[in-house]
């Protein structure tokens, strides 16, 4: 039976491996998926920087926008923050991913490397779960000017640094006032976010079939500033109105110093991420698995 | 000019009030804005048993399915409490809804009974804000059989006695297991419902337009079950798997008893409330007014 | 070597065992502990329950009271609300107690059945860690009288029940206001309660070193009712002063139909728990195991 | 009848008045109080900086430490911030504090500038209410050497950088390990700083007569990272394991750029901060007042 993804691409973690760990393995690694592939009827592609580090000259090599251009999926050998980064750079292509952890399994790259042969064959030949996830696409005004944009799977946050007191933030949504909240800062989180940093501030899941974000206010100082889920047609724009050193970052890509008066304005991309995963996957066998419920701990 | 809406329905507050309240005030309440609403062009109704109540005999008099069925609006004079109630019982008719408030406005009456005249003018010649909140249709299984059913516009909520440890529960998302949570009990919230019981219970907040519920465990034992929104268009299914002493409460309608294997349904009724208010109100506004933001406190 | 311990009883679970759970191996369990403490040099003796359930006659047989007055320890098996039942009526005769666990291991009971004898030896050769623990007294007042009295080793909650909507409470310390809350209900935990529902309703833990307990709301109403953490020399004062169908509950033995104007009083009882623990015991090693920290969960 | 308070000095704000205020006014009030002082049979002073800044010379004029050293009261004209800073500096002196305020009143600053001489009147003849606050002592260690060294009435605080990620931090009472935390940062409050910060971000408030601190991690990584109250006899020391741009912060004075392997030693000071309060003053009715408790707010 042939594959129905014609063109597969695979992409490795883009750092290089740490001091103590072998390169070796993860060139062997990395290997054996595109022979697998190949021998599946597949047309393999390796990612330039991964070909680059690991030294892999046998495989047809393409950069990121060849491998939206080019291919009808993308295997990524990584944990989610590798995902995140890839996802959002394929994004305009509508190129689905599928995600291959070495290590502990991620929310969103669930196949262990040492079984996903096994995971993989079905998918190749159409036999999978769609996971489509929303994006976030963020910019910075300045006045009237966009000094900073991005785009975000994870979350848009505002917050102070280290030594500074507490940011006052402005929030509109669709041009009506919210509130003006004092705090650490201010998480607006995707539903694929609200399982990361959000979760850790106090906010509340968000299913990815839910079409909002969720503002977390972080450590604010009227206790009553509780996290709010919002519709994603709706532009929620934050304006810093007080505090120092302050910065705005997007699935942890950073813009520092941002000025008073300055607003970030956070509205749905018009382009969405489409995950793969191994047919039976659940998206809350994974909460469970991940955040340890019904484990009969205390 | 002529009103939109002809027929209008007045109704008070179901109880009796309270023995140290004189009933009069509350008649002449009454009175005064069947009076406004026939001075504008619209043929006032007023409602069975608050006519019953207040003994006044002067005005059309119709049950609420009378309401429902030849009134074109329905004017509630009393608290939050009160309007579920009436929002609940005209759901089927899709008749809109005002709410004024003798006392403290709460989250969904907004107009405060002594400026009511000014407020009501130009709601009844069209110029509102429309606030649509969709209804939870509830029904409890034992064995094949529904033993109850309910509508709720807040929440269905399934909790433990005063005397009893905690309920273990079964949660079920169309047909797929979610956890078994050991706790107090378990919300099942609407977005009108996330700024009532489920807010105290550590829920986030849910904006009208967000087509979802929030699960909110009630003092879960595993510390890392937190609320979690999903999609109304789900069925959610909450099975009694362990406890003593267990109850449903649909907006605050009880019913006792529950046993173990007992399952409780919630879908989207395919009802919904539609409340009016006057132009320029805001969600958020209640929202900062209610919860006490931006008021310079600690 | 002499044991420090000469008279050492042993208790085993109040319940019967579970239909589908052997009695044989409770028994056998029993019996080679009050083996090996004879064998230690120690006179064993055997709780009379516990030997009337497992028809035990061959040691000689104590009621609680005599054991409270003619034993120097005391070893439970059976899980932390063994230890806690047992713990309140040998309070008053300061016998220190050792806890050996069947199952999962508790925050108290931390010998595990089947390594018992390597741990035992140390303990009744006086080479242990401490783990002295603070008794609330608590006492229900109806008018000037007393209609309930109870010793609480984890807390003190008073709750509404299943089909009541919030319970009003005021709570004094020392006879000075502190405030009055709408809730689900309020707990007063001690330090060794704040890890147990006081945790799930949000509270913070307690060391036991702390000479203070915790109050700590349930699904308070008003959002800045946080827990507060009061000396334990003080007496709290709670007040019924609204709501319907509530208990208090002491350790989870519950008083029923509390009315309103009760005042549920708790100061520290002048006698303690002492547990004894293996050496290299220790608070923080119990927390993070039971609490799953340093797991590299998510 | 004379007062039992010879020598009182008397503090302005430290900062020069905003743009926008006249300094005349705060000349007045501070040269109104001064008077006052005299009129009571007071050896009235004024500090230093705020004689400078007010170009005050008809007093006698004092440093700090000539303050802690000759008179036996110190009233300050300012807000929390205010206070806590001179409470600092005077805490080696044992000086009691009376806090006069102009603005909102604060947690520990609470009498209102227009009423001050009612309520200064009693105070000076000797009918207060006592108010003793612990201080923590803090120092950063490098290596073998105390690299700063810091007093604290609210709290210690180690955080990350705006725009790095999460620290980890590992926690060691009395050199006895807690746990590896991953956070934005950890606090370390007293019962003074339990309703600061550490409320913002859900820590417990503790009652000033708790000997103890509260560690409440900042948006942890792990769920079950719950604040821990522990006695304020034991050392806490936090020790950066990993993170970047961290920076130490003890009442909000920093220590940027820690580093790796630096440990933060926290313990309580030998001195402790005495501030004075009119007789009927009531902890508990501060927080009611600044928390909206029993406001009937939703």
């Amino acid at each position: 039976m042939m594959p129905i993804f014609r063109r597969v691409a695979v992409i490795g973690k883009y750092q290089r491996p740490p001091a103590g760990a072998a390169p070796e393995s993860s060139r062997e690694v990395i290997e054996s998926i595109l022979r697998f592939v190949a021998e599946q009827g597949c047309e393999p592609a390796l990612e330039q920087e991964t070909a680059e580090l690991l030294g892999l000259d046998r495989y047809p090599v393409l950069d990121i926008d060849g491998i939206g251009r080019l291919c009808d999926l993308c295997l990524v050998v990584g944990g989610d923050g590798t995902m995140l980064g890839v996802g959002r750079r394929l994004a305009g292509f509508g190129t689905p991913l599928v995600g291959i952890n070495q290590g502990r399994l991620g929310f969103i790259t669930d196949i262990p490397l040492d079984s996903c042969q096994a995971a993989l064959e079905p998918i190749l030949h159409g036999d999978y779960e769609e996971d489509v996830r929303p994006l976030m696409h963020a910019c910075v005004m300045r006045g009237e000017e966009c000094v900073f944009e991005a785009l975000a799977l994870n979350d848009v946050v505002v917050n102070r640094g280290s030594t500074a007191g507490m940011v006052e933030l402005r929030i509109e949504v669709d041009g009506v006032f919210v509130a003006n909240q004092r705090a650490d800062g201010m998480i607006v989180a995707s539903p694929t976010g609200s399982t990361a940093y959000a979760l850790s501030a106090g906010g509340p899941m968000l299913h990815p079939s839910i079409p909002g974000w969720v503002l977390v206010p972080i450590a604010p100082h009227t206790l009553s500033n509780r996290p709010i889920v919002l519709s994603d047609t709706s532009e929620v724009a934050i304006e810093v109105v007080g505090g120092r050193d302050i910065s705005a970052n997007f699935d942890m890509q950073s813009l520092a110093s941002l000025q008073h008066g300055d607003r970030i304005l956070v509205r749905r991309s018009a382009h969405r991420v489409c995950f793969l995963h191994p047919r039976g996957w659940s998206y809350f066998a994974t909460l469970r698995k991940k955040l340890r419920w019904n484990e009969g701990g205390s």
